[in-house]
């Protein structure tokens, strides 16, 4: 039953069953972590073929030996896997080292110190830098602009991407240098751009000349259904429109093959990736060639890569369906709680009543159950309405999850009815 | 004979000679290529058991699970392997991805857009940031800090490390933040910085309060000879002068196993390392944790390394012996040049009389084989009196190298030659 329609009574009586069942879970002194989008030992075991490979033939097909330094764009054959997936030319897709985060960072730093293609001058001249941050979002995004000082500024994002009328407002001030996105699947909300945004997105007019979509494809072939949604052609919809430089395309296998001991990937226009290059060329003289050998050795070709990840989905997909099913079954028609079921990606995102979500997070770890802060989707992990609550299934085992997830709802109900009481 | 005691009609019968040698190595149509300090294939065998490794046990001994996120330090095996090596407390050291280069380029970004842990303020707000160049001296450190604007401040290096008196003098400028140096086995003169200047180097007062050493020991254990150099413990004598953040230390394994999939590190005092963790925690989630696996299954411990490195020597030492011998036989004698005899490191350093480095350069580039350019070892490629010129001995084959330094000794005479008819 909705709680508004329930009587101060019933409210009370259901806070007395809660918390009795709250503290059967302090109780049993879990340790469960649902912070992080980490992959399972089992989801990791998938590409152990990786821990003796490439074995001892270490010259790709071009006779390159991969051992020794040079080749600053990464191997041509893994490029080409990734060209397809990230709908990038392959001459306009480069691979490096560790994580696709670190590839972001260093575009924020090279644009800060050197200015982009486009840029008058360099970001960090500028008075102030400001970049549009659809929300809830990737934390560690929101992050990385804190880090340097570029003010962010937090629009909705709906279903089908963010509110364009707060985006084609804030694009106005030629400070607003940049926006984050992840077109596919976003963390957390599982919201996949669509074409018509997109397309929007790629052709708006912005009073920053050198406006900067960072693209952040990290679930491209992420899938957890049947369904293979398609990301939308950022780089050709912003070359139609002449905006060729405005999008920074990522992607990674960070979470198809080893986390951290995975290849990232970065696309854009011609110039972009020159730029890119040019100043990367500084910072090292190639990259791990060896690890990208390793990896196009397994993965093989854009086939190998969605056969991979139809067992991600085999392992993940239960574990999605499993949380979905105890929310609906703990917290279904009480009216206190809203939670996503995606179709991709690595996360559900719940929405609590306004005001709860704090206080969720609080209960559950005083009982063992390490959530995300509340508000860490958000910019200065500030959420105004304190009601998201950034659900990571994948790196539990299935008992675990249920556990943990169960346990969660006891929070959402105890904190709910609590506050309806304090009213 | 040295060519002050030849007459003008002896030197111009040694130009007809040499020329119509030289005209026998343009037939020879070589390609040769001694630009850069890359391992030859036969040492990288060396190490192609990391080409299989670290197999199916994935984990090290603390337990962790090396395929997943995190442990943004990196393994505590390796770091216990080059903390011995780098004389730093294991604490005080961390290990990355990829290249030790990475990683002085990040400390330079991060004291830019944030200032250490002793800065006013970020250096990119200063008016004017300069370091002190010891010249010669390695030409990607000088490209970083053209990158990024640091005006470079060239000072003599001895055999024994760089010329005190000019260091002692720009030091008193609040501007200078820092100095590059190579301590063992300079790139590429292969000067061994003395126990003494390291302590005058510690002990100095600097007008700025944050000036930093970047202490590149690219070649900690890369001796060529029985003399095992110990490089001296810059950490502790800063932190006896009372300047503990002074030193900014880095080694890397990529002239040890894979050049570019190797294992970066660096110490510092533990206030520099929590400094640098804390921004690099931005950047990324953790690094290659496998790789570093695989790097410490590999090499076990310290003798591993050294054992490795006796077997580099073994390759190694015999092509710079030849380099010398070639040298001293063409070129003894003449006057026209000097070279060095180095004890360790990649490079041999030929000085050739004043205003010639270029036109030799230029002629063996004509002939086939590829120099790095004249001046490279200077800021911004200007060696002021023209003569020195770094050769990489370790890429190419016994005859390869021999076809190429007799080459090069010819382009020395011919230039030396016309240079004395010239005036």
């Amino acid at each position: 039953m909705p709680f508004s329609t329930l009587s101060r009574d019933q409210i009370q009586e259901l806070l007395v069953e809660q918390s009795a069942k709250y503290v059967e879970l302090q109780e049993a002194q879990l340790k469960l972590d649902l912070t992080r989008g980490k992959p399972s030992p089992e989801q990791l075991d998938l590409s152990n073929e990786l821990l003796s490979l490439p074995g001892g033939d270490f010259k790709d097909a071009a006779g390159t030996d991969t051992r020794n330094y040079g080749g600053l764009t990464g191997l041509t054959g893994l490029r080409e896997i990734f060209a397809e997936i990230m709908q990038v030319p392959v001459d306009q897709v480069i691979c490096g080292d560790n994580a696709s985060l670190a590839l972001m960072h260093d575009t924020l730093v090279f644009s800060l110190l050197q200015g982009t293609v486009d840029s008058p001058k360099p970001w960090a001249k500028e008075d102030a830098i400001k970049f549009i941050c659809p929300v809830p979002g990737y934390d560690r995004h929101f992050a990385l602009c804190e880090e340097y000082g570029i003010e962010m500024l937090p629009v909705a994002l709906n279903d089908d991407g963010p509110d364009m009328e707060a985006v084609r407002e804030f694009v106005n001030d030629p400070a607003v240098k940049g926006m984050w996105l992840v077109p596919t699947y976003g963390n957390p909300s599982g919201s996949v751009i669509s074409e018509a945004i997109a397309a929007e997105l790629a052709a708006m007019e912005t009073a920053a000349p050198d406006f900067r979509i960072m693209w952040d494809n990290a679930y491209a072939v992420h899938h957890l259904t049947e369904q293979q949604t398609k990301t939308a052609d950022i780089l050709g919809l912003c070359a139609a429109s002449g905006h060729p430089n405005r999008p920074m395309i990522y992607a990674s296998t960070s979470k198809i093959t080893f986390a951290g001991s995975g290849i990232p990937f970065m696309g854009g226009s011609a110039d972009n990736i020159a730029w890119f290059l040019k100043h990367l060329a500084k910072r090292t003289i190639g990259p791990d060639k060896v690890n990208q050998l390793r990896h196009l050795r397994y993965l093989q070709d854009v086939d190998g890569v969605h056969a991979l990840m139809d067992k991600h989905r085999a392992i993940l997909a239960p574990k999605f369906s499993k949380v979905v099913e105890i929310l609906e079954s703990r917290l279904g028609g009480h009216d206190v709680a809203t939670w996503t079921d995606p179709k991709g990606g690595y996360f559900v995102s719940l929405d609590t009543s306004d005001g709860l979500a704090s206080r969720v997070v609080k209960l559950a770890k005083d009982a063992g159950i390490a959530m995300t802060p509340a508000g860490a989707a958000f910019p200065y992990g500030d959420d105004p309405r304190d009601r998201n609550i950034r659900i990571a299934p994948s790196f539990p085992g299935m008992a675990e999850l249920e556990q943990a997830i169960d346990g969660l709802a006891t929070c959402v109900l105890v904190a709910a009815a609590e506050q309806a009481l304090a009213n």
